[in-house]
C-alpha cells in the first residue's frame, strides 16, 4: 500500500516507521520547517528527534508535495495543529480521494465562526472541500510506537475509513480500535493536554505525597472531559476509552506537559517557565492548550469546571498556586 | 458526635484523625493484633505505622469492645478483610443501630454459597443480622487523609446512611460524594488491587519507556472492571468515578502493589517476592487480590478479561513474564 505521511517531526517519523514495519511503501514528506530533520536522515543519520533510523522510507522535502501525494492510498497528517490549514491548503489539489488519518491534536479558531473548534472542522471550512478525515486518538507516545512498545490507538471517523486505516496499520504491537465518534475522540485528544498539565501542578506544589489529590484530579478531569465532549457533540463512552482515559494517563504520567505543570506548581510563573522551555526547544503543548480549552468551554457554555478553571487561573491569570489549589473544590456528582 | 473506629492499623488510625479533626468524640478500638500499635500511642509516641500522634482520641484495647461501641452514633470498620467476620461477630451484640462505614476493601468467600463475594454480603450472612453497611471507596491513602491532603472519597449504601456518614466526615480536605451503588463501589475497591499490581509488571519488564503499554493497560483495566462490576450487580458509572478510576489511579501510582508487580516484572518469581515482602512486613494486598479477582470472574462467568488473565497467569501460575506480556492482547471494543 502507498502511504504518505505529511510532517516529518517526532510523530510523523514514528508513524512512518509503523507503516514501514507493516510492509507499506512509505513516503515521509517534511514541511518547510522540517528541512534540518530530513537533511540528517538523508545523510543516513538517525532522525534527530526520534533518535531512530528511517531505513526504507522515502524522504521528500517540502517542495515535493505533489510527488509525495501521487498515488497515495492512505495519507497520514502529522504536522502540528498550527500547520494543518497551511499544509492542507497546499496539499488539497494533489490529494487523492483517500482517508486522511490525522495524528494532530488540538483546537483551532474557526475563521468561519470565530470560535474554537476541532481541527477537522476548521480545516474542512478552510479548504471548502470535504476531506475524509480520520482522527487517531489514544495513548501513543511517538518514541514508543516506533520502537514497537504495546500501544492502543483508537481511530475515529466514518466506519469504512476507520476500518481501512486500522487494517493498514495494526500489528502485533499496535492495537487499533475504531469508532464513528470523530467529535468525541478529537475533543478528548485536544482537551487532555490542558488537564495533564494541571495534574503536574500538584506534584510541584505538594511534593511527592499528594497521590490522593492527583488521583482525585485525574478523576475530576474525566468528569469535566465528559461535560466538554458532550457539549461538543461527542459521546461520553469515548471519554472512557483509549482516547480519553488512556491519553490523559500517558500525558499526565510523563513528558513535557507534566514537567511544565510541576515547575509552575513549585511557584515559578507560567509565562517564565514557558519562555525557558521554549528557548530550549521543549515548549509544551499544554500551555496554549489550557487557554484553548478554557475558551472552548466558555464558548460552549459549559459551567462547573472547577479543575480547568483553577488550572487556567494559575497558568494564564497568574493566580497564586497555593491559594488556588487550596480553594479548589471538586463538585461531587 | 460519638464515632467509634474498629481497627487501629494504618487506615483506622488515619480515619480516626479525620473524625477528630471534624471535632467528634472519637474512640479508636484495636483488635487483638493491634496491641503493639496502641501501646506506643498510649505512651504518647506517634502511631508506629501512621507516624502521627493521636492526640484527643480515646484508645481502647481489644478487651474493651463493649465500651468502645457504647453510645456510638457512627461506627467505622477499618480492620483488614480477613478480620471483618471475626471482629463483627464479636461486635454485633454491642452494635447500636447506626451506619457502619467500612473502609475495608476486598472479597471474601461466602460460607453460605462457597463463592467469592463482597465483604458486606458475606458479613451479613455470617452475622445473620442486617447491618447498615456503607462502603467507603475512592483514592484515599491513609497517610495523606490523616495529613489533610485533598482527597475524594465516595460513600455507597442506603442514601440516608451515606448522607449521614458524609455529613460526619467531609471537611475542607475531604470531599465526599455519595451513591446508592454499594455493589459497584465495593467491587471497584476490591478488584482494583489486582489490576494495579498488574500495571507494575510493565514497569519491571519493559522499564521506564512503556508509558503507552501502561496507559493501554490502565484503560483496559477500566474496561474489565466495567464487565466485572456489571456482572456483580453494580453500575458502570461507578467505575468511571472515584471508586473506580480514582482508586485504580492512586493504587497503581505508588505503593506496595506496584512495587510487587515491578519486582515480578523484572523476573523474580511472584511467590518469592511475596515471601520476601511479607517477611519485611510489606505484604501487598495485590497478591491475594489477584487470585480472589480471578476466582470471582470465573464464578460470575465473565469472559474476555485478557489483562486479568495475563496477570493471574504470571503471578499465580508462574507463567513467563516476557512470553505472557508479548502474547497479551487487548480486545478492541
Amino acid at each position: 500500500m502507498h502511504v504518505t505521511v505529511l510532517g516529518a517531526g517526532y510523530m510523523g517519523s514514528a508513524i512512518a516507521c509503523v507503516a514501514r514495519r507493516r510492509g507499506h511503501d512509505v513516503r515521509l514528506w517534511g514541511t518547510w520547517l522540517d528541512d534540518a530533520l530530513l537533511e540528517a536522515c538523508e545523510r543516513g543519520a538517525p532522525h534527530p528527534r526520534l533518535k531512530l533510523g528511517l531505513d526504507g522510507i522515502a524522504l521528500l522535502r517540502s517542495s515535493l508535495l505533489a510527488e509525495a501525494l501521487r498515488g497515495a492510498e492512505l495519507v497520514i497528517l502529522a504536522v502540528n495543529s498550527e500547520g494543518v490549514v497551511p499544509v492542507m491548503t497546499r496539499a488539497v489539489r494533489f490529494l487523492p480521494n483517500v482517508p486522511v488519518l490525522s495524528v494532530t491534536k488540538g483546537l483551532l479558531e474557526s475563521s468561519a465562526t470565530g470560535h474554537m473548534d476541532r481541527i477537522d472542522v476548521v480545516a474542512a471550512q478552510a479548504l471548502r472541500r470535504a476531506v475524509r478525515f480520520v482522527h487517531a486518538g489514544g495513548p501513543a507516545k511517538a518514541m514508543e510506537i516506533a520502537r514497537g512498545v504495546l500501544t492502543w490507538m483508537q481511530f475515529a471517523g466514518s466506519l469504512e475509513d476507520v476500518e481501512a486505516c486500522a487494517r493498514a496499520l495494526r500489528d502485533d504491537a499496535l492495537v487499533v480500535s475504531v469508532t464513528d465518534d470523530l467529535a468525541g475522540a478529537a475533543l478528548c485528544s485536544a482537551l487532555k493536554n490542558a488537564y495533564a498539565t494541571g495534574l503536574g501542578l500538584w506534584d510541584g506544589y505538594v511534593g511527592a505525597d499528594a497521590h490522593n489529590a492527583r488521583a482525585a484530579c485525574f478523576t475530576q478531569a474525566i468528569v469535566e472531559l465528559r461535560a466538554l465532549v458532550a457539549a461538543g457533540g461527542g459521546r461520553i463512552e469515548t471519554v472512557h476509552g483509549p482516547a480519553g482515559i488512556g491519553d490523559l494517563h500517558v500525558t499526565a504520567a510523563a513528558g513535557r506537559n507534566r514537567l511544565f505543570g510541576e515547575r509552575v506548581g513549585r511557584g515559578q510563573p507560567a509565562r517564565e517557565v514557558a519562555a525557558e522551555m521554549s528557548a530550549s526547544g521543549e515548549l509544551t503543548e499544554g500551555y496554549p492548550a489550557i487557554s484553548a480549552a478554557w475558551r472552548f468551554a466558555r464558548e460552549q457554555g459549559v459551567c462547573d469546571l472547577p479543575l480547568l478553571e483553577s488550572i487556567h487561573a494559575i497558568v494564564w491569570e497568574a493566580a497564586d498556586v497555593g491559594d488556588t489549589l487550596a480553594r479548589f473544590r471538586i463538585i461531587p456528582t
